[in-house]
């Protein structure tokens, strides 16, 4: 999507070859109207999917997942991030390692939220190795719900994320796909 | 706002006198018509306020938040919630002690996205001690910046922070107040 590619090359900042910093339109401070048009691709690619939830991970993927609810007309769900297990019968949860931050969280669902049923478009704000989103397929397997598709703002192609989910069925689409990168320059593929 | 007191009483749970679970359209599953009506009301309320900025705090108050600064036509930020102190000059930082969960964090601004011109509009979910309004309160007054107004979602009005905020001089706008709740019943003042 070229208006987000050209949104990351003007403000994003690539601090070395793994690290981009989307901090003042995606992050931290967020940009309503790139959000909006962000979740009026993903309505599009997944009109006729049958599409019943939007599911996110806390924080920075409810952004474009709200959008994309209001656009798809569905309820969103966020899927909340705890220090430890909580001990629940009402929950789904899941252990999720971050290779970026370096920390484990339990990855929680209600199910109270989630049924059989649902056909899910899981969002997020990047993929990178995939950990966060192989989490939230976890914990739709275990709900019995279908993971109908994926939908990124940023995906850093140069990792894994993307072969692990496309390896497990899921198609996987990005708005943004980063080939390389450094401090000097960011490359779309 | 009656669709959103509407709402709490058909969805929403008192588990005692002071704890109620908006888990379904708030909290955890979003409507995201129902937060669009609301960043409506926040809007109108609001206009004419010269706002160039909503603030919120991750994460409850990011789906409100978000669909007000598109129906404004600004940006938002998000204040980071940190588990302790990260030594930054480029940040702005205060703890804030969350009675309801027993714990302390720390809320992180960075400077890179507020300035002494901004005039901000503070939405979140919820009201009642006020905590986490208030470390928003003076994280913008370290930035300098105004805060024009205070927009909730639902007031606690049992519990003292409107009047801490109104006391330090601020408009609070609540969609909905609570006067009193128990299992059985909730008021709205």
């Amino acid at each position: 999507m070229r208006l987000l590619e050209e949104k990351i090359l003007s403000d994003g900042r690539a601090i070395n070859e793994d690290i981009l910093r989307v901090d003042t339109f995606i992050n931290h401070q967020v940009d309503p109207l790139l959000m909006s048009r962000c979740a009026r691709e993903f309505a599009v690619h997944f009109k006729g999917k049958g599409i019943t939830k939007i599911v996110t991970i806390e924080s920075s993927g409810i952004a474009p997942a709200l959008l994309t609810s209001l656009e798809m007309n569905v309820p969103m769900v966020i899927l909340k991030k705890q220090p430890s297990k909580v001990l629940n019968d009402d929950l789904y949860q899941t252990m999720v390692a971050s290779f970026t931050k370096g920390t484990n969280y339990e990855l929680t669902l209600s199910k109270e939220v989630i049924s059989e049923n649902d056909h899910v478009l899981i969002i997020d704000d990047f993929l990178a190795n995939g950990e966060a989103v192989t989490g939230a397929v976890r914990l739709l397997r275990m709900a019995h719900a279908t993971v109908a598709g994926i939908g990124i703002l940023i995906e850093k192609a140069f990792q894994p994320g993307r072969e692990k989910l496309e390896d497990a069925g899921f198609e996987v689409y990005s708005l943004a796909r980063i080939g390389s990168m450094s401090k000097d320059q960011i490359s779309f593929i």
